[in-house]
């Protein structure tokens, strides 16, 4: 299934592979997390105006990329099921350890959610001889349910 | 949408319950993590004689017990699309930063993916006086995509 | 389509017809609003041991009550789209003024969204010669994407 | 998943941004709220060619825009469930307060529904020191169940 | 596919049945049209005390009959899309002449929609001696969008 | 969601909006019904090329429309479940009466269904002091299942 | 996944194996085609009160199974694709071939359908040297689309 | 719902209807069944070279259309549940008849399925004086189930 | 989600495991393939009266499992996309190389299919240092689409 | 349903076929296997700079097929079930037989997976004189479930 993106992503992306530039060094010029940057360029968050220009003037592009870059688009990214082997892991993970986690975070917080909007992710790569690992630590506000 | 749980898992719950004994606990006896042993009680991951015997003993659990905590049923829990909230979150996760973690993987690791299976995932509370903060870290190992 | 509850909720909502209290009633009895007490009963909430016993004495229910209404279950309820014409019409709302809403809340508050877990509904009659209408009051924290 | 608008709505909300005349702006010159505006610029509801020609010359639009503004297009905009982490709240609030609020609006008015259609929706923004809140008010007709 | 009717449905059509009832014979007993009274039965609409009476008294039903009768359960039957020939051909006529109704209707009432809760079905035979027909009708107030 | 049509629906009705012609003028010109000539504009019945010809002599079209009105496409325009309100409303009526119905004619009918080929809709205003009514006439023979 | 059929079917297959009766038998026993007969088995047809009486003879069942027999339930069996590889090729055959006997059709006949209820449906063997063939005669009145 | 063909469908679609050539004419010309032919022309079977030829030269097409005539593209062409009534009943027969017919077949062959693949087709107007009738024979190889 | 198995898998599964007889014997035993076997203690395949014989003695089994296991229950087991992630990569292959192999199927064979009927399926571990490997060989008759 | 694939597949298959070039021919250029290639062709692997430039070579392309040869696509092709004859099969295959490869699988290596990344794929004629038949060798590395 080709996952419909927005048209300003293919541009984007087109352009920082063309200046050969990577996430690593627009998370050095940005002062921003490379995967924050990475979502910014799917439509998924919204940057500053001084960001944006930053990002632009890295990558050559004008004012329309400023403006994708600071808008508030509709989010969220692929098909109901994932069907990319990379992203469909995470969904696995959510159907196999989702009602885990939820135990262990009820147990440690009481009836609440962990926030994906107050929240952040960043990835690693651990070397390891039996092979690398992908480290990936998701930060997220404890938000109790407000009762009333 | 009541979600449809393997038989043993309330039974297990029950017993914990009943016993006043938490996840950390089981974590303490059994020597693994909480989240794997929740992961166990909802029939998504397997013990071995061993493992199964003490949980059993700690829960005042018998034969039956062990026979499910040993066994490989079928795997993946919840609705395609959870509605829990808490768990819908980590699907959100995934559609909103589902693409942008593929593109930073892809330029740390190349092709290929984040395993699910040689894989850890601990959950940590972090205090913080603007409200604490649920801490997931996951770890898998990167596999290539094998040429032939 | 038969929508499945909680096997709690037919129980309570039984003891509850029994007795002849309304939700109204509960509200004045607990110190909580009616809708946050339904949902209680739709197991989409917790109480507090204390709150729970004295929904228990009020209904004349015992200690498995205390438990099912101090737990957290998996929550969302109804099929995918729902066919109640009642629920149905917030379903159609969301599918009708849902990107209307984004845009006047970006506008007023950046990019974000409204919680629905720090959040409170309201319902109330308004009496109108012409027909009376339903007001339904929400009420929710506007969480900010964080940037990282 | 790129949520398709009708053509129109992408004309007007460019022309409406590059006027730099926000939503309130257009409550202020219509006497309507902006909400309201908002669904008509998402071609959920239709103005009179008066409202019509009012936004047209605010926006400096012409004969096309009147048109579209005035017509009664296919209702109902996002996907079946909302990817949109904004719309999607909306969409757990009805499966997760969805029955609850039906026992309460039941118990207040008898059976029957809240209308869609008759129907006003308001949205404030209420200041917090602890957090701007999103005030949602919904006001709709309540329709008893006719019998025949 | 086996469709789940509550549970009453199925008790109060044996008892019918038993009792060689017909809707035609209920709707002289009741003074309200069949097609409401076998609504009744399955759930979709709600009696007074007096009729529900009336109706268990007709079938020799008890409390438990009123009881059911007379609440307001979780409306709508089948599955999302029918696969009983008969109820299938509505939703085909939906499918097929919903758009063509909705041009012809916005022509005669401007924008708006015929409501489903303010509104009556009658079915009638019509003798042909080319096949007798089913003659459908329904009546529903037209309810105009409210602008606000 | 924005339904596709075929592409000439868009082409007659912009046409006939041009014209300023509405259906009940083409009913009047034709000799058929408002309904069926909407149906025919958006490809779900076909005319005779006696039809065709009036229909573009009307609108000022030309061969293109002959082709396209006496042709005979795929038809079935909506989405599974419709979003637009007014034609949700017959869905929904599908959902909550279609049993109720399949009751009330097997009792007049015996097994069989009404057929939606051998099929009249008629709409008409019903002016009300309390709110204009929409009266919608279905008529379909009645086809039992024929036995072998 | 295991298809649900009614209760009944269970009851009268089980009844048929025990007596050692063929569908083959039982068409000579009442006269109608074995297919027929199956669809009976399946609650997809219904019989006359005869008919299910040579029926329930032949196979030594009861007053249930004329009830059952001579009753019209809610119909359509499977899920919405079919699993079953002999079920699913006449799903593939109308996915691959539907479009195409579509025009051959309308070109024989004009607008129209062929009937699924005035309809007769026949299998036979024809045995062949190089692999038996199965052969499934479809015989549906043609009925063209009314215009009114 | 305006289902997507091959963009090839439409050419040769359009060039027969322009010849005023018939799958009938076609039968003749090419020695192969118009069903065949048809299922050609919407790209679920394959032409050798030289049957393409004879084609392309009835229909006065050229080299694209060998080309496209002569390719495998991917196979099935309507939407999971068809919504043309004429393709609809088709379904219908699967739902309603496929279970029984699977009865029968195992009766008379054993475990195995009819084929889809090593299958012909055929469709033929049978004249009544009540109403014409299409008269449809599938024939495929039965394949039992291999044993290993 | 747990998924639903007939009822004798259950039973036989639990007299193999009581038994302690693993797939491997039950193949030296039956002289049939270990996954063919395994097939037919789901209900995908049914065994000769002798087969089921000698399987029912091995496990200690009666009557009822020699019929279970000669008859031809409705096949295909799992949700629509598998959710266990040893299936789900099976799916995967499908998703991410199935129109690979109809590429090559195509070049090397024309236009036709592999057999899913006329097909085995083999399971060995192959020892490797690095890592035990899973090889799976499937073989089907290769089957031409029949001209007509 | 056209399954929609990515732009460069159209053209490289389009290059390929005007050069006659085969899988086979391309499996001696580049000493890969053909069915490897093929996937490559499809956007589900990636090539080194060098094989990309191979197979541009040899199919007279450019840089631009190098730059869609060497990228890392979103992966996954077809819809969620296929219709495509051939490729439903392997679907089938899943459905029928994946529980009890799962059974036999996890009785030869204990609880885990094979990868479909560490993954290999091959296809091969086998002649025969009843049918030449496809055999599909998966191989694939065995990932027990890491615990921690």
């Amino acid at each position: 299934m080709t996952v419909e993106f927005p048209a300003f992503t293919h541009t984007i992306l087109a352009a920082k592979k063309a200046k050969g530039i990577s996430f690593a060094d627009l998370e050095t010029i940005l002062g921003r997390d490379e995967v924050w940057i990475a979502s910014l360029f799917y439509g998924q968050n919204s940057a500053s105006p001084e960001e944006a220009q930053k990002i632009a003037e890295a990558l050559g592009l004008g004012e329309e990329a400023i403006a994708a870059l600071t808008s508030y688009p509709s989010k969220g990214l692929g098909p109901v099921v994932p069907t990319d082997p990379l992203i469909y892991r995470f969904y696995e993970i959510m159907q196999v350890y989702g009602y885990p986690m939820k135990e262990v975070i009820h147990e440690k917080f009481g009836d609440g959610i962990m926030s994906a909007i107050d929240f952040t992710l960043d990835i690693e790569k651990v070397e390891d001889p039996k092979g690398d690992r992908v480290k990936v630590t998701m930060n997220g506000k404890f938000l109790p349910y407000k009762k009333w």
